[in-house]
């Protein structure tokens, strides 16, 4: 089975375990979700289900918090077009770390990152998304006292030196194996992996000590903060630990489709889409793990494993006791495929009536959440 | 006789015309001059002398100009070390281009430029170097109403997004082919000259209309603007018009030394430079094209074309007969290379006193000089 995992383009059936082995990062074993529960009291589903499976450096993070020095979280979204469920997941389990552990949260809108990448993407288009993608970030529920919003080209008085340090300790051989550029690429692209190293250490830089960072990303991003970590020592900073997600497939599943993706409107749920539409997708595209006929069904029962409708249920049904429920039902045929997209067009809706409400007051917060140096 | 002209390295006795052939620039002729005289009413002995010698798209520029059209002027200087005369003499220039043709100047600071480039140079460097290099570029005179502080790492707010414009035109294989870097240069490097093209349209930018700009610079800067010239037409801008002069040598020479180089303290004339340390410096290390013996010297004579001394005074002696008689004395024997060199010190001196006195007020007007966007 072949898959490609990079920070533009994540398609086929990922094969997590040997991504790890090939990033060089670490699993969440059990001993480190008891020392994380120790903190936070519970579990995030999350975690418990392996969402967020895998990490660098978190034994490091937590050993600096029991020493009573605080890390800061940093995450981001480079903004183009709408933002869709795959984008809230990092979001929704940064959001529970801020409440749990208590800390700063800044959040990069490296809005530069899309227009240089993407041949046809122009400023105007990435402003428009900035403004759209803020409310959603906002909507999430971060807590605006502690939460602070990074815009590349508005914060480039803040954020541009502090690239070129960490530029100056990368060389072109460097950017080119780990991100596998040629000469056709531009020099901005070539560039911007320092800008997105910067949130890493700014805090640090802005209260001048040197405090830990723990960045929540989807697996795809690690290969800049891979990066990050070779040069922040260099710097004199710590090196930012990393916790990575797997990704929330496209409704047509891993395999056909790969992770959820803006550009295939059809098979990705955007945060404004009504419920009437969200229904509509579901019920069209979701793969199924079912069989061909309701009595085929009832007789060998269906496979959740496969089923992309049960899949977005373990990134969505917190409780764990429903989603075995679920699981059972649909194993032995008593949940029948069409029931499946019904318990998930409710739980969807239900979370996504919640956060557009939300959305629609995000506009006044917005001044209060982007960054003041 | 070999030579090498980067915008980082001058060295060897540079053959000019080849130089304009290889980097395909126009020589500045005598109908150029005719037209420049048109406007400014008499013309810069840096223009009597071919110091500044070649030019891309001059003839536009006055094009435009006699439309009705003015221009605005661009240079600059990349924070680092003191100030010497070589650095003074497109700034002389442009002072005069300022006066007769009464148009902006916005004058780039380029700090993370030699920090990027050199090894051991730190941001705390380039920052002390910045206020200095400040002080020596107010003193040369610019109308602090019409001239305009731009720092690269103050300004990124400003500048940065439209680099990141230019950049996305400039496939890696073009800076490399453009500046010969290879897969050890680090990525900030390769991105550097986005960000010295951007004055060269932000006014445009800022007022929201085509202005056509005109960059004096050594010649030795001109791959930055040729990459600029190609792009700027893709973002809707005019190609920046650029004059160049030939380099000020250090005091041993062009065939010896190169242009004359803060890292060569001996032979570098600093602003700074008290009148015993000129005249120690000239006396000691200007290369000569004198005899063996003053006996000899007053039967042969001297020769001027060589003599470093007399190369200077074709830079820093305005008046044209008194440059003549010196010459044709140096020639016949009549004047002696110590009394060529007195002539030189006096001259600088006299020129370095007015600049140092202008120097020490310049800190009062450092804020007036800085844009404010």
């Amino acid at each position: 089975m072949t898959y490609e995992v990079t920070p533009w383009t994540v398609k086929g059936n990922v094969d997590y375990d040997a991504l790890t082995e090939k990033f060089g990062t670490q699993k969440i074993d059990e001993n480190l979700l008891e020392r994380i529960k120790k903190h936070t009291g519970d579990l995030h589903h999350f975690l418990r289900r392996k969402i967020f499976f895998s990490h660098r450096d978190l034994n490091f993070l937590l050993d600096e918090y029991e020493k009573g020095n605080k890390f800061f979280l940093y995450t981001g979204r480079a903004p183009s077009g709408k933002v869709h469920l795959g984008h809230l997941i990092p979001w929704m389990f940064t959001k529970w770390l801020q409440d749990k552990f208590d800390v700063e949260l800044f959040f990069q809108f490296p809005d530069e990152e899309k227009f240089l990448f993407k041949e046809n993407l122009s400023f105007e288009d990435t402003e428009k998304a900035l403004y759209d993608n803020m409310t959603d970030v906002i909507a999430v529920g971060f807590n605006p006292e502690k939460t602070h919003f990074l815009i590349d080209t508005k914060h480039a008085n803040l954020m541009y030196k502090e690239a070129c340090k960490v530029a100056k300790k990368i060389t072109l051989s460097t950017a080119k194996a780990t991100f596998g550029f040629t000469d056709e690429n531009n020099i901005g692209e070539i560039f911007y992996t320092a800008m997105q190293a910067v949130p890493s250490f700014l805090p640090s830089v802005i209260y001048n000590k040197k405090i830990p960072c723990l960045i929540p990303c989807a697996i795809d991003q690690d290969p800049h903060f891979r990066l990050a970590r070779d040069v922040l020592p260099k710097l004199n900073f710590y090196k930012p630990s990393v916790i990575h997600s797997i990704f929330l497939p496209g409704l047509k599943g891993m395999e056909e489709q790969g992770k959820m993706s803006s550009s295939e409107e059809q098979t990705a749920i955007f945060t404004t889409d009504n419920e009437k539409t969200v229904r509509k997708k579901i019920m069209k595209y979701a793969f199924s793990g079912g069989q061909a006929t309701v009595e085929e069904h009832r007789k060998k029962g269906g496979n959740p494993d496969i089923d992309v409708s049960y899949q977005w249920l373990v990134f969505f049904e917190e409780d764990d006791e429903k989603l075995h429920k679920i699981y059972e039902d649909y194993r032995s045929g008593a949940l029948l495929t069409g029931e499946l997209k019904e318990i998930l067009t409710d739980k969807l809706n239900g979370y996504l009536r919640t956060h557009r409400e939300r959305r629609e007051k995000a506009g006044d917060l917005m001044d209060k959440f982007i960054f003041k140096p």
